[in-house]
């Protein structure tokens, strides 16, 4: 069905904008998604809800287009130069299986947290939890930076002490008593806990951990955390 | 010596202006940065030469340091709460040893840019070459990416082929041909060649390839090219 909008005032336009309110978001259970390519990735995954356009896209009839004006499509984009914004229901993935999994500790950088999901996608990890401080994978940024993954790799929130007695703890932490990563073994299920850019992981975390691990580096204090995330999920994706 | 500017007229205001020009930034040889921290850094590697700041800051003598109204920063900053800007000279370093190399093909996200460096520090590479189409390494992101790995990391444009007879050059790319990246043996000297991050290397530069590798990935096309390279860079300075 196709609608054309003018008005910044019609309640579709006015709903889409409330979506970009956490709150809103979370209550609606629905998220506002930008760009065609991220768009046909929502509908490939079954939660594109409705599109707001400039043109009429080929979609299927149960999607809502609304034409708009770009006046209106402004409104409700955050890029300066929008072609299409959407609402899409939220991703709920279920994980098959628990054996390899990621913990993201605060992690607060929409494109980190975008690119960790991906690499752990890529390396045929089980799921990606996170602390409940860590950025909302809805964030545009978060869609962008994962490529898609964000579609297909379960991601949920949750607590670490959960999984103390299931799983394997290794936390990537720069204490001088971590052992390097490389040379540590593993369980059949494990979960790798990784820290905030800036303060790492905190202390409760770093109390549950049953291996520290770190990645030794020279001339600087660390790695980016998702080169970090990158060099450990792809090692440990090996193992065993 | 300490002025106090209120005119966005200013001469000084004006040439730190003129530096967000490439063309101008080049002909100079310095560079506009930002924030506290990154003038630190660049003071430590002996390229500050000029502040612009809303309040006096410590800076030894040698320093200009201008006083300026908030309006006159904005003028010459990139963010909308500016709290420092600040000229450097280009940052010249030279490399001790040409070993372990590093060369970026049209690299254009300037965080890509600045993560690969900060690798490339952290596992103690010899230099980071850039093809001339690569994102400039003074752009405000890069800078601040680097987490100052700019300033320590000899990093400058050349082309590839003079390196053919020296080095063993290892292409990263995704084609049927390349063998998995931990399989290949390495001379003394070699260079890791990662290409853009949606186009991957070109084609003349997939012709120089002595070893074409990739990183075995599921589910997605591939990985993003930090990871990709914090995984070829560390299992690479490990071999031998």
């Amino acid at each position: 069905m196709i609608k054309a909008i003018t008005s910044k005032d019609n309640p579709r336009v006015k709903f889409a904008y409330s979506l970009k309110d956490s709150k809103t978001r979370k209550e609606n259970k629905m998220f506002l998604g930008e760009t065609k390519k991220s768009m046909d990735m929502a509908l490939e995954a079954g939660v594109l809800l409705e599109v707001f356009a400039l043109e009429w896209l080929s979609l299927p009839d149960n999607i809502q287009q609304n034409l708009v004006s770009i006046d209106v499509l402004k409104k409700i984009s955050n890029n300066v130069n929008p072609e299409v914004v959407f609402i899409a229901k939220d991703i709920d993935l279920k994980p098959t299986k628990m054996e390899k999994l990621v913990y993201l500790d605060h992690i607060q950088d929409p494109g980190n947290m975008g690119t960790i999901i991906r690499t752990a996608l890529a390396f045929n990890y089980d799921a990606v939890i996170l602390s409940k401080d860590c950025v909302s994978i809805y964030n545009e940024k978060v869609l962008n930076s994962s490529k898609g993954a964000i579609y297909k790799m379960p991601t949920f929130i949750d607590e670490l002490i959960k999984y103390k007695k299931s799983h394997q703890i290794i936390v990537s932490t720069l204490g001088k008593d971590s052992e390097p990563f490389d040379s540590i073994s593993l369980n059949r299920n494990f979960i790798i806990v990784l820290g905030n850019e800036a303060h790492g992981v905190n202390d409760e975390v770093l109390k549950l951990a049953d291996k520290k691990v770190k990645i030794p580096v020279q001339n600087i204090d660390s790695l980016n955390v998702s080169v970090a995330a990158g060099i450990l999920l792809n090692t440990y994706a090996k193992v065993k």
